[in-house]
C-alpha cells in the first residue's frame, strides 16, 4: 500500500476495464500511483484476502481516491468526472451525454463481460476463442450501426468521450481475439484516430510497469 | 409505433433491465406508453428488422423520448435523472454517487449479462441453471459486503437510487434461477422494504400488459 496522498489505481497491465481507467486519469491530468493486481499469478491475486477487503467484486480495476475506494470503471470515470470537470468526459447536452453513455454501456456491460477472463475459464478452452469472438462481433455489430449517427471525429462528435475510453480497449480484445474488424469501418478508423493520442499511449497495455518485457513497446 | 408525444418504452414484462427503466419513469412520474417486445415469441421479437433500427443491440429496454431513442438501461436512467431531476436518483454527493454507480453497474455488467438470455441460450439447457446460479452468486457475495458499508434503509443512505432500481430486478432473477438467499440478509432486506413501494409494484413484472394471464398478480 501507499502512505502518500496520491490517488491508487489497482490496475493489470492487459485488463480492458483497468486501460479505460488509466485512460481518464492520463486525460485530465491525475498523478497517481499504480499497484498491479497479475490476475493469472499466484492463481489470480485478486483472489487475495487483501484485495478482497479492497474490491469485493475481486476485480481490477479499483481506484483509493479522496479517502474512499471505488470499483467499477465506469463508476470510476463518472466520478472522475464530477471531481475533477476538465477537460471533459461528458458532453455538456443531455441527449449527446446519452449516446456516450449507451455506447459506454453497450461495450461495458453489453461486450466486455462475456469475454472476460473468469468467463473463459468456465467456457473451457476449446471454446474460448468461438465464444468470446460471438460476444465481440455481436456487440461491435450494433456498435457500428450506432456509431454511424453519433461519430464526428469520434465516438460522440468531435470531442474525446468516456465511449472513447472504453472503445479502444475493447478494440484491443478483439485484436487478441482474432476478430476480423474489416466490417467495421467506423469503429477502426476512431480507434486509429484515438491511438495517436499521448493520453492513450502512455495509458496502454504495452506501457505499464507490470507489463512483461516480451510485451513492452 | 405511436403518434402522441407520450415517450415510449420497448419492454419486456419479464426483462429485469426494462424493469429497471419502469421503475423510474414510475418514481419520476412520467406518463408513458409501453410497446411489449416478446423475446421468446416468433423467435424473438428483438430480432425483427423493424426494431433492430430502433436498437442495433436487438435487446430491451429502449426509450423513445424527446426526439431521441436510447438503449442501455443505465444510460437511459442517467438521461432522466438529468432531464428529469425530481424525485433524485442519485444523491447530491459525489462519494455516495460514486456509491450508487458502483453498485448499479456490479449488478448491471457483473452479474445481469451472464445470465441473460442470449447467454443462457449458449450455455445450453443442462448448463443453464448453475451457470445462472453461479453468476448471481458470485455477484451477490460482493454486493453483501459493499451493502454493509453503503446501506441505510436502501442500498445507499435512506434514500432510493438508481442502485436499489437494479437490486429489485436482480433478486427477481435470483428467485427464479431458485438462488438460496438466506446468505444475503442485507440484500433480502432492502428487497423487502423496497417491494412495499408504489412504484416498484406498478412496475412489477407481474403487472405489465404483456405479463401472460397465469403470471399475473
Amino acid at each position: 500500500m501507499t502512505t502518500s496522498g496520491k490517488p491508487v489505481l489497482y490496475s493489470y497491465f492487459r485488463s480492458s476495464c483497468s486501460w479505460r481507467v488509466r485512460i481518464a486519469l492520463a486525460l485530465k491530468g491525475v498523478d497517481y500511483e499504480i499497484i498491479p493486481i497479475n490476475l493469472t499469478k499466484d492463481g489470480g491475486q485478486q483472489f487475495s484476502e487483501e484485495f478482497q477487503t479492497l474490491n469485493p467484486m475481486k476485480q481490477v480495476p479499483a481506484l483509493k481516491i479522496d479517502g474512499i475506494i471505488i470499483g467499477q470503471s465506469l463508476a470510476i470515470i463518472e466520478y472522475l468526472e464530477e471531481t475533477r470537470p476538465t477537460p471533459r468526459l461528458l458532453p455538456q447536452d443531455p441527449k449527446k451525454r446519452a449516446s456516450v453513455r449507451m455506447i459506454s454501456d453497450l461495450i461495458a456491460a453489453g461486450i466486455q463481460p462475456l469475454q472476460n477472463l473468469s468467463v473463459l475459464k468456465q467456457v473451457g478452452e476449446q471454446n474460448q476463442l468461438a465464444w468470446a469472438q460471438k460476444a465481440i462481433t455481436s456487440g461491435f455489430n450494433a456498435l457500428e450501426q450506432i456509431l454511424q449517427s453519433t461519430a464526428g471525429k469520434y465516438c460522440v462528435g468531435d470531442e474525446v468521450s468516456m465511449a472513447d475510453l472504453c472503445l479502444v480497449p475493447q478494440v484491443a480484445n478483439a485484436e487478441r481475439f482474432k476478430v476480423d474488424l474489416t466490417p467495421y469501418a467506423t469503429i477502426s478508423h476512431i480507434n486509429k484516430t484515438l491511438l495517436a493520442l499521448e493520453a492513450f499511449q502512455v495509458s496502454h497495455p504495452c506501457r505499464q510497469p507490470d507489463t512483461p518485457v516480451e510485451l513492452r513497446a
